[in-house]
């Protein structure tokens, strides 16, 4: 381990931090609210970055082991820094549940620990909503985008941060790759505060709703979430963006250089919206009784929030028939698409475990096939096959040992498993309890820490945290 | 396809069923109640088994296609047929009842659709519990025991029939193999028979008893299931059988032929009594203020009942603390030992995922790392490593798509989810509405089909249902 070199971008990520930080100040400031909860944030995560740069680097010597190692302890310093205009502000007084706040902000999921979320100052909704922004692309793709770093080596970097069975790079230059990234994340954020101030928002709300929109992430700023605007544009504008964010960017790079027919060999889009005209149909036909000619409108919102993992809702859908749940916890699980802002799965990757599936009972038939799994008309390597079974297991496995340690609560079956699915996959708002007029606040501190690791077992796929733990267990 | 053959095996599947049917049948006479149920289903199977034998054999070929494919439909012709008796005695009167009662015999299941048991004729009551017994060890394992037939190509049949990602034949000749299998466990069941009588219980609650223990099935006869006899004896002699019997009967062979150094390697069984303890503890803690210094006894009992997925109560585990619950589902999902009669995933399957996550996490972090699964200090091949990985993730999607499938019944979600849980992992009753004292009667007929599919699923495994189904889709 280059442990030089992790403190290195440590250092990056607390500095940036504070950084970013400025931001929800100027809020802060513009809306006559205190500014200390944010001064005393940046002061700590500046002397704290500033000692992290300190140590020479001896090596430039950067591998997988580094870029997993430092994902994962990037994530867990920010959240744990992030965490602090909250307490410090005593909006969150409780350091748990500040930490499951912010931890649920970067990793875009959304659950939330509030009760009353309309009683907090602008420049704390501010920072709140933000942390889904900055999450949502991965600050260490961030850091890529804006300094020179460990040159080439950084794609352990993007492999490790970027959902996704596989990361291909756009450009041959990792850094130019993240830079493409985050400028079409900015300029579609954007676009939809534009869209959403022509539907008569508030310039503030359409920017915070955009935030957690681009970002996958769904902290609302009202107590019924979306559904406080009570507006069929605002919906639809909304519905359709959060499916947009949750695509591959690689697509929207394509669109733009005019590779339109590499774009339409895309798979994964296509089973993407497959899956969601299905199932928004589905529960429009199911919730029609409930809601009649509306039907379509809140099922489509629902479908788009959930599957994009984004978790605004404009109804409580926990009120919905069994199967509309259902339907609803299965696409948690199966969540948005490889290379973008949402969580979960991932289509890519449950389109290789169905072809897997296809191939294995194929050779079971005809032993002496040679048949393999191919995505986009190109074979899929076995490596990456194996891995995506692999990372299936362990997600399962995820969930089965947070069941558990959750169902100490004792709350009843759905509004526990629905919690552990609504923050693996990212999404925030579960079921009963967790639903989305409910909130995380009434768990035990046992449970909400439970919960904020999955949220980052589920952002940070898995991988980079077991490989953060193999470090610090195993002897070298 | 060879489907001359195929017939050819059907035929004999069913005639061994009507020569089976001769025991409840001796049973209805001796007790002096109709015999007529059994007589009509007898010339049934017989006819049509006759008619089955007459397409002449064009060729012996014979490969893992055929084996699939013959076990498949052997399984739904014998749960097919298997259903008349309750219908023509008019206890079952509704086929998709009695079918559903049937294949969660066969499949060693113990779901049933009866409100009231106890109502039963005694030889209805022996069919329905025999059909555990038969199922258990595998019905077409118990033709190759005694019938000369196909022949060194019947290892398809016993990898196709017997549970776990590998068969060992533990002789050259499969035949041999199966004759020793089937000998253990006609040797076992009349050994539990004897000690349930020396607990005090009637010969013939004692016999049918242990023919669910055997197989793992867990019909009971009693409305209150093994509760009914309040006895720590036979609650302690038929928990130790019911963990005996879900266990690969390959260990006995080992002990009897004195390889104790090979039976200590074994990594599979010692998991699983780390996995039975640790929940048997745990559950006892939770349960304690229920039941005081009794706890032990309860959560030992249901512990073995569920994991061995034989789903014999005692008590009604539905009304345990959430913990208690969700750790019940959670052994239903690994089930027993491969190559024992339990249903699940099974432990041997969950030993490899584990062990390659472990793998892959190494791989990441050292890229030029070697490291295999192995097992038993050998390394596992990686075709059976790959297709443990495949078979994980069709179980989950299997549980997945049959979650939605039955909540169009609108029952509550722990209902539903374990329904599924407990029909696909084979072992009988779930929480709440299907939970031990209620049963599967008020679901639709919709469901109960759903969820005899998965009982067939699961006790096959999935890939021979799946091969089935490919064949007669797919146009060779």
């Amino acid at each position: 381990m280059n442990y030089r070199l992790t403190a290195r971008i440590l250092s990056y990520a607390l500095l940036t931090e504070g950084a970013l930080l400025l931001l929800p100040l100027a809020v802060a400031l513009y809306y006559g609210e205190s500014p200390a909860p944010f001064l005393y944030t940046i002061a700590i995560v500046a002397v704290l970055g500033g000692l992290l740069r300190l140590p020479k680097l001896r090596s430039q010597e950067f591998y997988a082991r580094e870029g997993f190692v430092s994902v994962a302890l990037a994530w867990i310093a920010l959240s744990a820094f992030g965490a602090l205009p909250f307490v410090f502000s005593g909006d969150i007084p409780f350091y748990v549940d500040a930490l499951f706040e912010t931890i649920s902000g970067f990793t875009t999921t959304g659950a939330s620990i509030l009760s009353d979320v309309e009683s907090l100052p602008n420049g704390i909704l501010f920072w709140r909503s933000f942390t889904h922004w900055i999450g949502g692309m991965g600050i260490l793709v961030f850091i890529l985008a804006i300094m020179p770093m460990v040159q080439d080596r950084s794609i352990h970097i993007m492999r490790a941060e970027v959902p996704g069975p596989q990361v291909s790079k756009l450009v041959p230059r990792t850094r130019n790759t993240a830079a493409i990234l985050y400028k079409i994340y900015l300029v579609m954020t954007l676009v939809l505060i534009g869209l959403l101030l022509l539907g008569d928002m508030p310039l503030f709300d359409a920017a915070l709703h955009a935030f957690g929109a681009a970002g996958t992430g769904g902290f609302g700023i009202k107590n019924t979430s979306v559904g406080y605007y009570n507006s069929a544009y605002i919906d639809v504008v909304l519905g359709i963006f959060m499916i947009l964010f949750s695509m591959n960017f690689n697509l929207y790079f394509m669109l733009l250089l005019g590779q339109v027919k590499d774009f339409f060999k895309n798979e994964e889009w296509r089973w993407y919206m497959i899956i969601i005209a299905a199932t928004v149909i589905l529960i429009a036909i199911d919730i029609y009784p409930m809601y009649g000619s509306e039907s379509l409108r809140y099922s489509f919102f629902q479908v788009s929030s959930i599957i994009s993992t984004t978790g605004y809702a404009t109804t409580d859908f926990s009120l919905w028939p069994q199967l509309s749940r259902c339907l609803l916890l299965f696409i948690m699980l199966i969540g948005g698409c490889a290379g973008g802002t949402g969580g979960g799965v991932k289509v890519g990757r449950c389109i290789i475990l169905m072809k897997s599936a296809g191939v294995e009972v194929h050779k079971l038939l005809h032993p002496r096939s040679v048949r393999r799994v191919s995505l986009d008309g190109k074979p899929v390597q076995d490596s990456v096959v194996h891995s995506t079974l692999v990372f299936f297991a362990l997600y399962i496995f995820i969930i089965v040992v947070s069941v558990l340690l959750v169902s100490l609560d004792n709350l009843d079956f759905s509004s526990t498993f629905s919690a552990v699915m609504a923050c693996i996959s990212n999404i925030g708002p579960g079921l009963d309890v967790v639903g989305p007029m409910g909130n995380y606040g009434s768990l035990s501190a046992f449970s909400k820490v439970v919960l904020s690791l999955d949220m980052l077992l589920g952002r940070l796929e898995i991988f980079p945290m077991l490989a953060l733990f193999s470090v610090f267990t195993k002897k070298k």
